[in-house]
């Protein structure tokens, strides 16, 4: 159980993304239907849009997106790093992961979109290409004007490509700026999350979990390449805990896909976010107990059948079809988006409350195998593998 | 009161448009805690993509829209004319009459998109450029498979820029089709409208009220060109309405800004149907009683209001300030159209539920008077002509 200042909530638990202070499609009342407990807000997109003084004015994070409940913002280190190193080097969470990505366009192609110094990161706006710097300092300042319940320390972030000399220095400089965002904090009611960087590479993901779990904060995050697989995910995951205090709760960043949720709670992680739901629901893909359904498939066309006939979400429920839901997307109905992003978030959520009832009676296993008995069966779609694993 | 196989409806009243079979951002949740009571989609749009056909299989039109009250179903003439004869003309309700709208594109540039004949009209789709065929007997078939509560006689409009001649030609192939509508129809619990054609001439409106009012229609609708200005709109109002049954409801069609309620409502029109309530709010105008405001205006960055303070809507009410309202249309998130479109339908609706009262107690005009003095007072927009008033 994690108390915060907007309420109580229940761990392992998945954070609904709402990247620019909205969950795409979705409005509070729908999230709060859904029994969404937290939100997880980018500090990178509202820094830059529309900037932590106005949301400030608003009335903070809370006010300003019409919730009431718990929300954590990440520090901006994934989106400085993976919107920069990743437009350079094509790899990163932002491009090509999704199907319909396109390419974020630079204003300054060819140009270095990030550079990062002992004090901080200078970087490029994917939005107006303008130069902007982030700090430890101005990070933590920035999360404080926002006034997210969990914020995160400012880190430097490391992709599959890093190697080993690079990935050591940039989680050297990540520990020095943790400590300058434990000294930057004013105090008050937010909980800082440490993170914990080291690429792929045990022994640096050893001596990252050691130093970040030997600081004063309240919790942790592990963040940066989680390898090229899930097993090297969960390598990564199992290399980092130990170290870690045993009273911390352990957020994932970026991670949260339904056949991921069952072994990362298992080795031990509290917390989740992930914009899978929403951005797989916008581009018509659905989550079934037999894996993703597309939308766009012409014998679909007919199909009067709801999504899945016993999910409980407004959009099964009330008996859209799987036609009806095909015809949206071929019309570029807005419609299309939120009843699928309802049915995607509902599909989620509900399975984590199976997960913690099954944690509670010790049942995760069985669970675990029959859901996996099922799911990617009968739907079979590309895997999506976490690069560059982050806060978006 | 109008009695209906989905339910009873108070006149006068404002149908919700869903133009391709959902009301674009809003679910039908959204639109029952609205009071939203009746909805019209569009015949056009719904034979073209996905087709009567589908829709039927998928259980007719208010199983596939998820919307158990009643539905009006338009006859197609309107968009099959507007589409063709607005497109080579430039004018039209379609193109330029909202901010924002682009042109829709044409397959056949310079080509004639409608040829019309006396069994019907052949007309070139806007979303594949095939060659479709309507006529009065599969109008009504297809509206018969839709399913509506409220079907209309197929039809040729006509628009300002149509001389007397050829209005009255139309004219009178409306009525021959009106009369071949009443034929088509195999009976069952729909509504069948006729619609009153003739352009701004005065003795073709009356000569056409008079012939459609001897039909054995249900109700009418007045439709095709209502002039150049809102004085030419209440003309054609005035003209045709004495010589229509008492009994009939009216259906205005195509028109529904706030400030043409009161006037039409005093004429005697009991239906109204409009896309504006949503398609200004897709463009960040949002009624107030002091007129419409427009979201992107920079001095909102900061504005901790509401779009109307004292408003019950979700929106309002859940207390989103117009600077939230203006970042989410900067960011280009789809929450904004959500709740745009909520404010300015709670508004059309709460208006119309407070005239319906007013003319109850036999006090509309001050009501009128009451409104007509804020509304347009402090935010000047630009007079919304209906150049061609129809059913989408």
């Amino acid at each position: 159980m994690l108390h915060t200042p907007h309420g109580r909530v229940e761990t392992p638990f998945f954070s609904v993304v709402g990247t620019a202070g909205s969950v795409k499609g979705v409005t509070p009342a729908e999230l709060r239907e859904l029994s969404a407990g937290v939100l997880l807000a980018n500090t990178y997109h509202l820094f830059l849009r529309p900037g932590a003084k106005t949301v400030h004015e608003l009335g903070g994070l809370h006010r300003f997106m019409g919730w009431d409940g718990p929300i954590i913002t990440d520090s901006g280190g994934f989106q400085v790093f993976s919107l920069g190193f990743g437009l350079e080097h094509g790899v990163g969470k932002q491009i090509g992961m999704f199907p319909g990505d396109a390419p974020i366009p630079s204003r300054r192609q060819g140009a270095k979109l990030v550079r990062v110094d002992e004090d901080g990161a200078t970087f490029t706006s994917h939005i107006d290409g303008s130069r902007q710097r982030l700090t430890p300092e101005t990070s933590i300042a920035v999360q404080e004007a926002l006034g997210a319940d969990i914020i995160l320390a400012f880190d430097e972030p490391t992709s599959p490509l890093h190697d080993a000399d690079y990935t050591r220095q940039a989680m050297e400089r990540t520990h020095r700026w943790a400590e300058r965002c434990l000294a930057a904090r004013r105090g008050g009611d937010q909980a800082l999350y440490g993170i914990v960087q080291g690429g792929a590479f045990e022994e640096l993901r050893t001596a990252s979990a050691r130093f970040i779990g030997g600081l004063p904060f309240e919790g942790v995050a592990i963040g940066g390449s989680l390898g090229k697989s899930k097993a090297d995910m969960h390598a990564v995951i199992d290399w980092s805990i130990p170290y870690l205090p045993e009273s911390w709760p352990r957020h994932l960043l970026g991670i949260g896909e339904p056949e991921d949720l069952f072994s990362c709670v298992e080795s031990g992680i509290d917390q989740f976010d992930c914009v899978a739901p929403t951005r797989l629901g916008r581009h018509g893909q659905v989550y079934t107990p037999d894996g993703r359904l597309h939308l766009s498939r012409p014998e679909l066309k007919e199909d009067a059948r709801p999504i899945q006939p016993d999910c409980g979400c407004y959009t099964c429920r009330t008996g859209f079809s799987r036609g009806y839901l095909r015809h949206l997307f071929a019309a570029n109905e807005l419609l299309a988006y939120t009843l699928t992003s309802l049915h995607n978030l509902h599909f989620i959520l509900d399975l984590m409350r199976r997960i913690r009832a099954a944690v509670v009676a010790d049942e995760l296993g069985a669970l675990r195998d029959e859901f996996s008995s099922r799911y990617r069966a009968a739907y079979a779609a590309p895997d999506v593998s976490p690069q560059l694993a982050g806060g978006q």
